[in-house]
């Protein structure tokens, strides 16, 4: 059964002098813990859904994996008497313990080296990251409907106006996968997480939409999935037009009511 | 000299089949470092500016510091040469190195305790929170005018539509502060640290609106701070909701257009 997302809480509306009693469909967000062989790894805010997605992309996203191979099972945790616990979950790798430590402490490294400035951080992602090479092309029309499949296509957002989206689309314009989150960089995490378990990595024809705005962060994980166009209905920080140059990601920004804006790499874009 | 909020970069517009090339004003996105007492707590992208507000408001939030009193200084970090480094701040708390070890100890077990459930990260909140009983009332008049207010004191978003704030108003609808952000939890944290400073905490007599949505950790952060009235622009989460409920925060959303909801403690809420 597949969790819900979503729960009716009662409010009260104020409108222009008028207090109504209604009941109002809100986005669910609850912690997931996300565990390494047992071990603790990393908590993350999100609407319950596609969980193993959630994990697998983050952990592709952090430069813990690079395929779907490494990954051995995805399990939920479960208390003393045997029931699974909804937001808790256990990923064994493929990697013997020592190869395990090792990416543990690369991975400190780099976020290390984050802290002294934006450059340095994207040294370390851009060292991590091959460059994004494809000639993959797409047609400006086509870009323009996407954000319209992208809300379309969105369940919860109709019902709650609260949550944030990722969708992954064919070069033709076709949707591939799309997900919902409280957070928009889980979204990403689980459409990733979606394409590593159907081993479509790299993503070198395809096109990812995220609702909202750009961050580094969002640029980051897109990389690390090979995705080459990124486009988003709102701005882009500094930071993600200087990461999408870097690594070679064409990067679209305001893709709303017919029109949209080129950052980086616009030969990708064709009339 | 304040630091720098926006960057122009040049981009390509589709708009009907046109194609102009524009100079756009984006918003900076950069790491920020926050040690503590020279080790490193946490890492935050962030917009620049208010730096120290960002880091005492955190602090705050996260329960290490209850006043600003136990801050003894926030310098920057230097290098060799006696350089600044703009994206990393050490905060020097007035307690000693055993207090602190203590203090660590604690939060790392209230995150710890918060991967169960939903319920359990509330639990851990609320011990940790005193709840929130000020009487404390605001006009429906003068909530709705707020959005608007928030909206006209952003002055990055007005160049780049890519930032959240957050903003701090009196029970009259007065602007007490304002911050914007990248993202919205550094937003509050901007704002709540200003408060620290001022010395005005528990912030009992105020109403705090934030663009976007409301998450868990944005009325954790306002509950930390003794905010009564926590307003957003757009929808809260379900959680947020019952976080506010829990700890006393009158809760209020799709603040816009002549029209909110709300959702918990509403009594403070008069026609």
């Amino acid at each position: 059964m597949a969790p819900s997302k979503t729960s009716v809480h009662e409010s009260l509306k104020w409108h222009q002098g008028r207090i109504d009693q209604i009941d109002e469909t809100l986005a669910i967000e609850e912690p997931l813990e996300i565990r390494l062989a047992g071990r603790r790894f990393t908590l993350t805010m999100r609407t319950p859904g596609h969980d193993e997605e959630l994990a697998a992309g983050f952990l592709l996203a952090e430069g813990f994996i690079a395929a779907a191979s490494e990954i051995d099972e995805i399990r939920r945790v479960r208390d003393a008497r045997g029931q699974a616990d909804p937001n808790s979950i256990d990923v064994i790798l493929k990697v013997p313990a020592d190869g395990l430590r090792e990416r543990l402490k690369r991975n400190f490294t780099i976020s290390s080296s984050c802290g002294v400035c934006g450059k340095t951080s994207i040294e370390g992602i851009t060292r991590r990251i091959a460059p994004i090479k494809t000639r993959s092309k797409i047609a400006a029309s086509t870009l323009l409907e996407l954000a319209t499949k992208l809300r379309a296509s969105q369940e919860v957002f109709a019902a709650t106006g609260g949550l944030h989206a990722c969708g992954l689309f064919d070069l033709e314009g076709t949707l591939m996968a799309t997900r919902e989150d409280i957070g928009r960089h889980n979204a990403v995490d689980k459409v990733v997480g979606w394409a590593l378990n159907q081993k479509m990595l790299p993503l070198s024809k395809t096109v990812m939409i995220v609702s909202g705005r750009t961050s580094f962060e969002i640029v980051q994980k897109a990389a690390a999935a090979g995705v080459p166009i990124l486009a988003a209905v709102s701005a882009p920080s500094s930071l993600a037009v200087q990461l999408a140059q870097q690594v070679g990601i064409t990067l679209v920004g305001f893709l709303r009511d017919g029109s949209f804006n080129a950052y980086t790499h616009r030969a990708r874009i064709t009339r």
